[in-house]
């Protein structure tokens, strides 16, 4: 190399080695030095730690494995006799490790299928199978007499005859691209893959356009044999699998349809059926690949974007032409059901009215084994190992709460029907709700609310993976590292990890979203892949060979959950934290800032290329296309009440940590100003709710209206960008930014105690 | 809207607006002031004008068809006997258009197969067809006697047993994705798929790796029912197609591979087959989808990543693991066959030592409709024109040739060889090359040397498209605007829209890339698709159903071509222009610098996560991964030269154009210009040719090492640096900077020549 007297290093490659460096030393520096846990004193922190050994060394993978045996043996939906069973077992267990346990019942509608038939009536007959069959390889897929069919909960009853239209993830944007083509799905069948959105979205929003029926496929692309070798060979999706899954409206409200905002008790006020307006509107069914072949190969018409193609072996063609007919019937019986929620509790002995509530779900559409139980008997587990403690001597100074959930599946019934019940106290005494669900091999998943980034950030590095010498947060630091290129800079500068914001999907909705109850929802996975959701194939059988198979990553689980709840029943200054969330907020204002700017400049772009006659002249003059209209120009939307907010938050936040940060406050004062953090979270809720939707009152997350799952932070402000409601949104950033003030203000009133000797 | 006060506009949606105004003004002025051609004076200007209205009513789409049904009746390919009939029914065309037209001969290694076996011995006994069978609908696909088999041309012999990997596109970081899997091609059958670089660099790349055969096959996803409904029903291949190629390693050199830099005449001296370099070292084979299913299916091992899964019905798996044992054999007859290139002259009268060249090329791999016949009718028909042009009185003031090249499949024989065989009068007398191969429906493809990109951008804006009501540059540059929302305030600031480097892939290599004349390929498509490439189906049938079916764009392509040619016959200054290619070239000095430090910041990130150990912490301990080596720091190159010289070539570009731009210049200060335009090209090459591939001497362009016809501008610095070659590197960044700036010491010549009075 001399010979070239080449510099070794740039001022950018300097900086870079200096990244690496630094970044380095101060992880070292951060383990060795920094030894105090959040809201824990020096002292107190090294007493909480040994706890934490303690705890984890009780924990035990095959106490998993047998749960998990014995829960997922028989089905176990809303309803059926081995779900209450399950009920009754877990009841005995905790009251077995001393926790006070019973069952709390509601009573919700829920249907099941009286009726399925699907044929094709022209051109070539067929009748769909609609039916997963037994395998030799899966000793529990045999349980015909007690499965629940294949279908979609809270589906509309119907008898259909007509045309078909293929519309790939059936979201709003894929019906745009139809309308460009000239296809019209008033009075027609609709057929969507599953993804790309939650499931409900798709009829719902088929139904918007006019769509007389909705069927959803699993394809083999997203989920099949593309995937990798189908099962029993292998853990993907066969041919005759199909996903069930619920589709009432649960953007506008989770829980029981007709009794929105009230528990479903026996006594309560029902609305009728017609007038629910969660019920969707137009019979839809999911299908597996095999039945939904002879459809899409005999649909005809023009051939579908290349990003609609799935790995079906055909053209994929938009139909639409007249040349399929299928006919659809479905009818149910519209049964009010009971559903049993497992509620223990083990109370604090200095503030049992502080409650630190855990839960999972346990029903499932068929044995569940991934889904619910992998998350399931980890929290069990969990639970047991608490008990242990306390039979040991220690004692929670906060009230710990651990949950089973009934009714997840169908429309998160368990758990929205007992916060609605039970709103008024969980507002008073909740401090934190840890949600799991299903559990899997590989990276800790975390979300939550971002006063809790810190916090879980901090229990992450506590807990080691159980196959590689590290911990579960290096691992994931490591994988984001590899995976993010782009992102690589920040994840070296930033001392935490961004965790993920909360839509919706899981049990943490009606306490994060419904009263503002600061919310984690935690899980492993990413290396254990597989296509049982929601099938008679997600069995012990399925998740023994493909899963965390020897349930290393639930005890994991139970780990990072039981470190949470011992951490917050213990904490002598309640571990939120408010810069990071802050910041995060800061970013998105920036986001929809950005998102505001962007339409902007498009409409004007689009507007011109649609009036000058450049966007029809490009298109193929062979194939039909309708110019879509121009759009109202994107006025210029002040964010300046938003942005000034944040400025105030991140003040305030900073100010909190230093006031608080290695100080020792009195008793008094940190009682004083836990008062406050308990109930900071629910500060960001709106009693008016989001716009159309007032169920959902959190002003920073909420389940997108037409994503279903995905989340969409400032909501009201993002949504009403992205319908071009410029009154709406104009207003809504008035109202967010005093939203997210009134919470500013709650934090200086924590300063100002934090100020008292 | 007034009850919220919103302002209508930002500063940054006024710029938009502004700019899309701006814009239209521009156009506006320049149509209707600007009337000079590049070249001409405002007299001339109209006349030359007026000479093209008068070419473009010649032409008639009839000729088009009608020489299409004549050419590609019977199969075309090197050595056919049908190919010798179109040569001397072209050579009689000419002849009676005023041409002085005729044969000239190459004899050149053309090796056709004798044997061709393919089997899966085990486990699932299998023979593959290697057949397209006839079709009703086409009535060319019967002549089974005629057609060449499917094969890859310069292939080697040999007859192999072993495993197979499938290797995706077969490109050298598919190799690195294997290697990180621990799978090694070495002694195994590697299966590739079509696409992601020029088809000869599979077999290299894969004998480099040690494997001892390469099949090749069509996979539908990217060639196949993915894409739309196949033959007959629609346009693409179907599960027999086979795509025939020629898999000579050409980015070393073209032509016959054993007469390198000589023409291939009678008397030529020969390499030993045994010696010559392009010739492929292992057996390799084109097959159908259909022959590959059986395969594939079969592959076993590891589940393959997923972009490289494709269309067919099954998990896509790497292989390697004994499961599949494959049979290929492969006997060539290595015979020398006579080519018949077409050379079609008009002396120019004032200036016949200065030759406008015009090629497209008439062999075909099979009946070969669309490829090259639907670009050659074009060719013909424009000659046509400008025979009854010269009939009418009208003289070009320079030489036009017009040539029908033989043997470009096999390997751009017949343009290289003559090239090679005329270099020195070539040299002398080229002004310019102007390329056609296959033509379709659509939008202009431009691609060619940036010393043009002014030119053939106003001459594509005298032709009108054939289906909307606006010229071509306009349709093109409203798809650019539509499509390329990221490119939008480029194209609308800049006058010129960016024509395409050149790579390789049809004749243009050699006059370009060997001898650096200036040069164009062009050619219309887009709207067209359709799977009949390389294969029996390449027939007048397809493309009359599915191509350019009324050849409207045939004879659009003779409006664009002609209008070219008729203006470089007549220009008073040759119509070079030098200030895009100045901006040009400094866009690929940035490119470089920039690829340079991406790569010095991936590195040092790599090395440091695979020296702490995170890259191997995140893979799936599951599955074998092999961790990647470190790699040495990129040093810090300096880009300099490359830069100063590219201020230089700016400034040169904008003074000669001050000093010509609608300047009157005494015909001899003209003449003394064009002499050092004609040769400028032949600045911007290096008698040193290319790195290791020393035929190759353009310093611009030339086709990747390992894309074939991708182009690498600045090939020689930027091979270097991907190559990580830093001491190369370095040193062709201080030679490529001299060429740079020989050649903007001839535009300062002519700078100096047009201040004489």
């Amino acid at each position: 190399m001399k010979i070239l007297n080449l510099k070794e290093k740039t001022s950018r490659f300097l900086s870079w080695v200096l990244l690496f460096n630094l970044f380095s030393s101060a992880i070292a520096a951060q383990s060795s030095k920094d030894k105090s846990l959040l809201g824990f004193s020096a002292e107190n922190s090294q007493k909480q730690i040994e706890l934490e050994t303690k705890f984890d060394s009780m924990l035990k993978p095959e106490n998993l494995r047998n749960w998990m045996k014995r829960l997922s043996a028989r089905p176990h939906f809303v309803g059926s006799q081995y779900g209450k069973e399950n009920a009754d077992f877990m009841v005995s267990l905790f009251k077995s490790w001393g926790f006070d346990a019973k069952i709390e019942q509601f009573d919700v509608l829920f249907p099941t299928p009286k009726t399925r038939i699907l044929e094709v009536v022209s051109p070539e007959k067929f009748t769909a199978k609609l039916n997963e069959p037994a395998l030799a390889e899966d000793s529990t897929s045999n349980q015909q007499n007690e499965q629940l069919p294949t279908y979609n909960a809270y589906s509309a009853d119907g008898d259909v005859t007509g045309d078909v239209v293929y519309v790939n993830y059936g979201v709003p944007a894929d019906y745009e691209e139809l309308e460009k083509r000239g296809i019209d799905v008033k009075g027609k069948i609709v057929i969507s893959r599953y993804g790309g959105a939650w499931r409900g979205i798709k009829p719902k929003v088929a139904a918007e356009h006019g769509a007389i029926a909705c069927l959803i496929y699993s394809d083999p692309r997203d989920d099949g044999y593309f995937q990798g070798e189908v099962y029993p060979k292998g853990a993907w999706r066969n041919e005759n699998g199909v996903q069930r899954g619920s589709v009432a409206d649960m953007p506008v409200f989770p829980g029981d349809p007709t009794t929105p905002n009230v528990g479903s008790t026996k006594d309560a006020k029902r609305l009728d059926r017609k007038d629910a307006p969660t019920l969707m509107k137009i019979p839809v069914m999911p299908i597996s690949y095999g039945d939904a072949l002879p459809i899409l190969r005999n649909l005809g018409g023009k051939t579908a974007p290349a990003n609609w193609r799935g790995a079906l072996p055909i053209t994929y063609k938009l139909g639409g032409e007249n040349n399929l007919k299928v006919r659809f019937k479905l009818e149910f019986n519209w049964d009010i059901k009971p559903i049993y929620n497992v509620i223990a509790k083990l109370e604090g002995s200095e503030f049992p009215d502080q409650w630190i509530i855990r839960g999972n779900h346990h029903d499932a559409w068929v044995n569940g084994a991934e889904d619910p139980i992998s998350g399931l008997v980890s929290e069990l587990e969990e639970a047991r190992a608490v008990g242990e403690l306390v039979k040991t001597g220690w004692k929670p100074k906060r009230t710990i709460i651990y949950c089973a959930w009934d009714g997840e599946e169908p429309g998160l019934l368990g758990s929205t029907e007992w916060v609605e019940t039970h709103a008024e106290e969980l507002k008073r005494k909740a401090v934190v709700y840890i949600n799991t669900d299903s559990n899997g091999r590989g990276f800790l998943g975390m979300g939550g609310s971002h006063s809790l980034e810190k916090f879980i950030n901090e229990v992450a590095k506590s807990v080691s993976d159980p196959q590689v010498k590290m911990n579960v947060w290096e691992r994931l630091r490591a994988a984001q590292l590899v995976n993010s290129p782009a992102s690589r800079k920040e994840i070296m500068s930033r001392r935490d990890l961004r965790i993920g914001a909360l839509g919706s999907g899981s049990d943490f909705t009606p306490f994060l979203q419904h009263l503002g109850i600061a919310s984690l929802n935690l899980g492993f996975g990413g290396e254990d892949g597989g296509g049982s959701y929601h099938s008679i194939y997600d069995s012990f059988d399925h998740f023994t060979r493909f899963g965390d198979t020897d349930f290393q990553y639930g005890a994991a689980l139970s780990k990072v959950c039981g470190h949470s709840v011992l951490r917050f029943a213990n904490a002598e200054i309640l571990p939120f934290e408010f810069t990071n969330f802050a910041e995060t907020v800061g970013q998105y204002v920036s986001e929809v800032i950005k998102l505001t700017d962007a339409m902007r400049e498009e409409t004007v772009a689009m507007n011109e290329l649609i009036n000058s006659g450049m966007l029809k002249s490009v298109q193929n003059p062979k194939e039909k296309y309708v110019v879509p209209k121009t759009q109202p120009p994107v006025p210029d939307l002040t964010f300046q009440p938003l942005q000034n907010t944040v400025s105030h938050l991140r003040e305030s936040a900073e100010k909190l940590q230093t006031a608080t940060k290695n100080k020792t406050l009195s008793p008094s004062v940190q009682r004083s100003i836990n008062e406050i953090l308990l109930r900071s979270e629910r500060a960001l809720t709106n009693e008016k709710g989001l716009p159309n939707r007032d169920w959902f009152k959190h002003q920073i997350y909420a389940p997108g209206f037409y994503t279903g799952y995905g989340v969409k932070t400032l909501p009201a402000v993002r949504e009403s960008i992205e319908q071009r409601d410029w009154i709406e949104a104009a207003g809504q950033i008035r109202a967010v930014a005093e939203t997210i003030e009134n919470f500013a203000n709650e934090i200086d009133k924590a300063v100002e105690m934090a100020k008292i000797k």
